[in-house]
């Protein structure tokens, strides 16, 4: 085990968006130095770090010098290049979370294979590598059903959502011929869990939010949830065993769907700080930027427990132009991205609001 | 009045220390720029805002640059010179609170001329020109009581505590020959009411911490005080006043002893956010940070509610050197300044320790 990062020693974050702008908060206030890495000159992040290196993500050499001026890094996106990673790692600085949950994360059918393997189900799925194998998962799964690309680049390559047979050559044309069939699942909800995993293996949890979608883009995270306990537990299980057999370091979200009828699903891991945690900075005793940020400097994680129950409620594309209304409601916990351009589908910001005083739980 | 700024403007700091560094943060959180200005290179303050001015408070050129890339400014010490802020507002920048807070603040006498003017008890204290008043002073004080300078500006001259009239010329010798005599009062405890006041005119009172010093250096302040209801009402009266007469903007914190045999007695007044203040980032729904800065941006104010009880207590010289001690304690949130050199007596950073829910209170 690495000792840990002493204040004043740097860390470094690769991407430059809000996440990596409230990481770079969190680790200001335990006394470290912050650099950031990313094509923009301006990015949110940027803007509260020490220090912001202008390169892209494939710029072997900049990512050279990055890695020499900090003390660990981390990453704030998951469908960041292994080879950049692997730029920062062999100029010998620590990257945490490393290299295994990506190469999980970063195939759809890896991923789903994983989940299952950690006794969980998940939603239906088959590889694609063609015509012949989507026409036959299309049998198998049935319609609808959504076609995916299986890796996820800088390209984004997009999804297309399969209603018959007509739409097969549309959809290989949309996605490329490397995807995933995904079947739907019935869900009476869906939430999270955000849980960090420090350098000496210790674990913590926070409790789970009940989030919900629009568009395909989170809306709301409330917590707490609506699931049965069962189920929760389920979930926390399924994430811990995770989190040791990966050997994994720093904060990681898996989105879990669940019904009475057919149990826990699970849908998705992200291997960083969660868009569902952010009412984390106002409710809980340590957020999840900051129990990130411990984990990657080797610290112990702190107290994620809840002091409030809160949902976050997220700010999407033109609905910041609503900013002085937001403001102007003392109920609301504002906080804003500094994103110059609204486009839509785009999160701006997002409020939290305090609701009462979390009932005590066994834990 | 003038309009409130937008998210995206930018907010310039003069000072780079914790307090600044800790505002920079709660304006990044509104989305809000941060421009820091002071003498040193790479201060705390700086490395978590944007942009950072390198000069003296007294070049004016440089403070007129300054002005020019920011829609507002505020400070974070007291003791800046009244030109200083003269530059930035000639540059026609709004500097929040303005130069009248400044000019009671600066003058020790002025001071507590003030706070008596208020309605409210001071120590005893007499404004010293030379041997003759100073003799006087001591005879009608009586000793032990203290000679301080009068005004404190960066030279910061010191302060001598007169046991005796063998004392007085060694006095005047360390303080110069303006100045103001002190008396001690008795006191049970001390407590502070930080309170905002927005471009509107509104006010919010955070509750007072009740607050400990040692060696003239705060240690602790806990939340809830212990000094009686109608102390602390009578102190937040004296605060309403304070801020509607000098239709200030911005934070202030006004610091007080009580007894119970003699009451309130008015200590200081910190035109600026305050170190009793910092619990408000763990236990309250407002910071004491945010508040300021929404009011420096012609804001609502928020709610300063306190959804729990706290302790913060001060990290001093090298104390911080057990860090690892303090970072593995799961009860303390920890916040580290990323001062490099830890001097004897220099606020190094702060622990915050929520205890319980608050008990809801009438307000």
């Amino acid at each position: 085990m690495t000792p840990p990062l002493p204040p004043g020693a740097t860390i470094g974050i690769l991407g430059t968006g809000q996440l990596g702008r409230m990481l770079a908060g969190a680790a200001a206030k335990l006394g470290f130095r912050v650099a950031t890495f990313g094509p923009e000159s301006d990015p949110p992040a940027a803007r509260v770090a020490d220090c912001h290196h202008i390169a892209d993500y494939n710029d072997h050499e900049a990512l050279q010098r990055f890695a020499k001026t900090v003390d660990a890094a981390t990453f704030e996106f998951e469908n960041i290049a292994a080879s950049t990673v692997k730029a920062v790692a062999d100029a010998g600085t620590s990257v945490r979370p490393g290299p295994r949950v990506l190469a999980v994360c970063q195939d759809r059918v890896a991923e789903k294979d994983y989940l299952r393997s950690l006794g969980v189900a998940t939603a239906p799925y088959k590889a694609i590598d063609g015509m012949k194998s989507l026409r036959a998962a299309v049998c198998d799964i049935g319609v609808p059903a959504i076609l995916k690309s299986r890796r996820f680049g800088y390209d984004g390559k997009g999804q297309y959502r399969i209603e018959s047979e007509t739409d097969l050559e549309a959809a290989l044309n949309a996605v490329g011929s490397e995807g995933i069939l995904e079947g739907f699942v019935r869900f009476e909800g869906e939430f999270s869990q955000i849980a960090g995993r420090g350098t000496d293996g210790s674990i913590v949890f926070f409790d789970c939010p009940e989030n919900r979608h629009e568009g395909g883009i989170l809306r709301e995270s409330r917590i707490p949830c609506a699931a049965p306990d069962a189920l929760v537990a389920q979930a926390r299980t399924v994430t811990q065993s995770m989190l040791e057999d990966l050997d994994y370091t720093g904060v990681i979200a898996v989105e879990y769907f669940w019904s009475s009828d057919d149990g826990l699903i699970a849908n998705e891991i992200a291997p960083r700080v969660h868009n569902s945690g952010h009412w984390t900075v106002e409710a809980c005793r340590t957020s999840q930027f900051e129990v990130h940020i411990r984990a990657v400097a080797g610290w112990p994680l702190g107290d994620p427990s809840r002091h409030s129950d809160a949902v976050m409620t997220n700010l999407i594309g033109d609905e910041t132009l609503e900013w002085q209304k937001l403001v102007g409601n003392p109920d609301l916990s504002v906080t804003l991205y500094g994103k110059r351009d609204c486009r839509p589908g785009r999160k701006m910001g997002h409020t939290t609001q305090l609701l009462r005083p979390a009932m005590l739980q066994p834990s």
